[in-house]
């Protein structure tokens, strides 16, 4: 009998307990908060993420150690290591928490990305948006999450405020400065590797975000093969140069027919969610197979599939339950504004099929400009 | 926010747990025993199934019953329909309780069954044992499960050894005598009801005993359509005759062309495991969605569907997850002579794809009688 332990409590970990009980998985949570989502399938302990005695005797109760949040701290991870196996590895979760070096990864593994650089202080500020032009957008180096700590320099006057907004950050999570990507659209290569050196990549998802937040994912995503096979190229090499044991996404735009990659999430990621119902194996259950040195399963998609984030609260589940396609996942959260609550997938055998599921449910539930985006890609297949 | 209490802790409880919490549900589970494995799920009550007081405490906190065991006795079920909703309803629950109620209920809606009879005294036996000829088959009425309470009687002799055997019974749960079926085939229909009326069945199940237990199902079974009509009308109007909710169940054997019926189980059940993977919707989910009002699921198969109970103790996973048709299912439980511990689904999209998966698993589990039986039934289509 195996306990597994998952730092962080939220839908991700949930839906990695859904995922793991038919293996026979046990688990624990460890999660700041005392309704942490997750507690509802297994026993929570509560404690901060720094408190290393805590973590330290909430590894003595568990076989194995993954995480849910990529912002634990990679030290806090590494002190862990030393009493369990943790997957994936610290190296990696420290190379994901952070923008500058995750680029700086990519770009050594030679690939393509928006042009970026470390932001210390206003003056390099100012020299590196004369250099790549505007819009640009600078970020904190670390921390973020859901587009937070971004701001978009579209004119000038725009440093000022950035600077305003974002510098005093520069001394402690660092901030990065991006050239603003004018994408066609945006993908993910969610992929498992295993410590054998296996390799399953889903379907390349195509990702849609409001306000820097997913809103809906498409899987397949409609590209050209050869832009698929690339995408996944760039996410294998990483994960090799990581030498990354679990499930994670690489964020990807598509811009002039190339891909240039974004951000890396060293964990079960949003834009997978389609494969809970849309796939022969899902993430969850992939991530898990992969720590445990199961065999992974297969990533095919089952016709065509896509999701629906559900953000602040939940919309009424019966116009999704109602369609045969659909699939209704509440993560059993209270409701706040822009929390992630839950979300929907669809499946259907053919992109008609999809839309036919998907347009009564954007009338129903008022979301038609969510669903619209899923839509116009499905009809032009 | 719905907590939906659930008497018994079995892996039938936990299942439902699995395919609840996406719809946002949590759970309670009341059991007897304290290591029951839905509670690695759920919060669980231990107490006993006839404590009134308690289980009355188990209903205060929550806010709608069921039970994933048919042995509940249906007088507690009663007292704790003045409570809270129960689903499916006590009598329904009674009804299938005892093999004569239920085979009278049969008769009553003209679907053909064996020949049957109340048996009282050894007496009746002799007589009714020379009346239907041999072989034929005594059963306790009430709390028989998995073939225990059985006694078969093949020559004259047996009848002795029988009421030897089980005739003490006869005053306390009872005793019926079962004319002996030489069925071509055992099939179980599937089916959902809600309290609006709605129905849905998945496609009738093929299934294989040994020795009284389950040991494997197929879907769909491969029998003409006629015959799959028939089975599921019989099976509607046991439901609607009993205004049932939920899941159940109806066994039925194949028998020179006809059908007979067995017998019904009031609640998800083994030969509808399969839904888990291979279903647009499973028989949990269906369970929970019926007994809340929600819109019941699409019960279409996906290809071709099967599964293999494993008793006692659990198999290797891996020959079975290394196939990227199967999913692994394990209960969680000690392992322990006959009980069911776990099963595994298979799902393909052709009869030729599921044989090129199960034949392997068969050979590398040492598992080959049990799979031949599939094998033989999916190369015939
Ligand atoms: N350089 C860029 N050019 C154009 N758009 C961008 C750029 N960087 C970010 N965005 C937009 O903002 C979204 C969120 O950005 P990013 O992925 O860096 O942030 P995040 O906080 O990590 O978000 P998440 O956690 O949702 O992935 C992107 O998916 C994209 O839509
Ligand atoms: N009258 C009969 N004729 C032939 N075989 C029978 C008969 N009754 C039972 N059997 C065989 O024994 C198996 C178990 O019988 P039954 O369904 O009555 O018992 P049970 O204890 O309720 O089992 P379960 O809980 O597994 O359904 C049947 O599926 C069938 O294989
Ligand atoms: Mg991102
Ligand atoms: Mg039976």
């Amino acid at each position: 009998m195996t306990t597994v332990g998952i730092l962080g409590g939220g839908q991700l970990a949930r839906m990695m307990i859904l995922a793991g009980a038919p293996l026979g998985l046990r688990f624990r949570v460890y999660d700041p908060a005392a309704d942490a989502c997750a507690g509802q399938l297994a026993p929570l302990v509560t404690g901060a993420f720094d408190d290393l005695q805590a973590l330290r005797a909430f590894a003595a109760s568990v076989d194995v150690i993954t995480f849910d949040f990529e912002n634990v701290p990679a030290a806090s991870v590494a002190a862990l290591t030393a009493l369990k196996p943790v997957f994936p590895n610290a190296q990696a979760l420290a190379v994901a928490q952070d923008r500058l070096s995750e680029k700086t990864l990519f770009q050594s593994l030679g690939i393509p990305l928006p042009a970026f650089a470390d932001i210390p202080s206003l003056q390099v500020l100012e020299q590196k948006v004369a250099q790549f032009g505007l819009p640009c957008i600078v970020k904190t180096r670390r921390l973020g999450y859901d587009g937070k700590g971004q701001f978009r320099i579209r004119e000038q006057a725009d440093v000022a405020a950035a600077w305003q907004a974002l510098g005093e950050q520069a001394g402690s999570v660092g901030l990065i400065l991006e050239g603003f990507v004018h994408f066609d659209c945006e993908l993910s290569v969610v992929a498992a590797r295993n410590a054998a050196g296996d390799f399953v990549a889903w379907p390349v998802t195509r990702n849609w975000h409001v306000d820097g937040v997913l809103s809906a994912s498409l899987a397949p995503c409609g590209m050209p093969q050869a832009v698929q096979d690339q995408a996944v190229a760039h996410a294998r090499a990483v994960a090799e140069h990581l030498d990354y044991v679990g499930v994670f996404a690489l964020e990807l735009f598509h811009c002039d027919g190339q891909l240039l990659a974004n951000e890396m999430a060293p964990r079960v990621h949003n834009s997978g969610h389609w494969t809970g119902d849309g796939a022969q194996t899902s993430q969850f259950a992939n991530h898990l197979r992969a720590g445990l040195g199961l065999p992974l399963g297969d990533a095919s998609v089952l016709g065509v599939a896509c999701m629906l984030n559900w953000l602040g609260t939940m919309p009424e589940a019966e116009p999704v339950l109602a369609q045969a396609a659909g699939f209704w996942h509440d993560y059993g959260k209270q409701p706040r504004a822009g929390r992630k609550v839950g979300h929907a997938n669809f499946r259907a055998d053919t992109p008609a099929a999809l839309c036919q599921a998907l347009a009564p449910v954007g009338q129903a539930l008022g979301r038609d400009d969510q669903v619209r985006p899923l839509l116009d890609a499905l009809s032009a297949r």
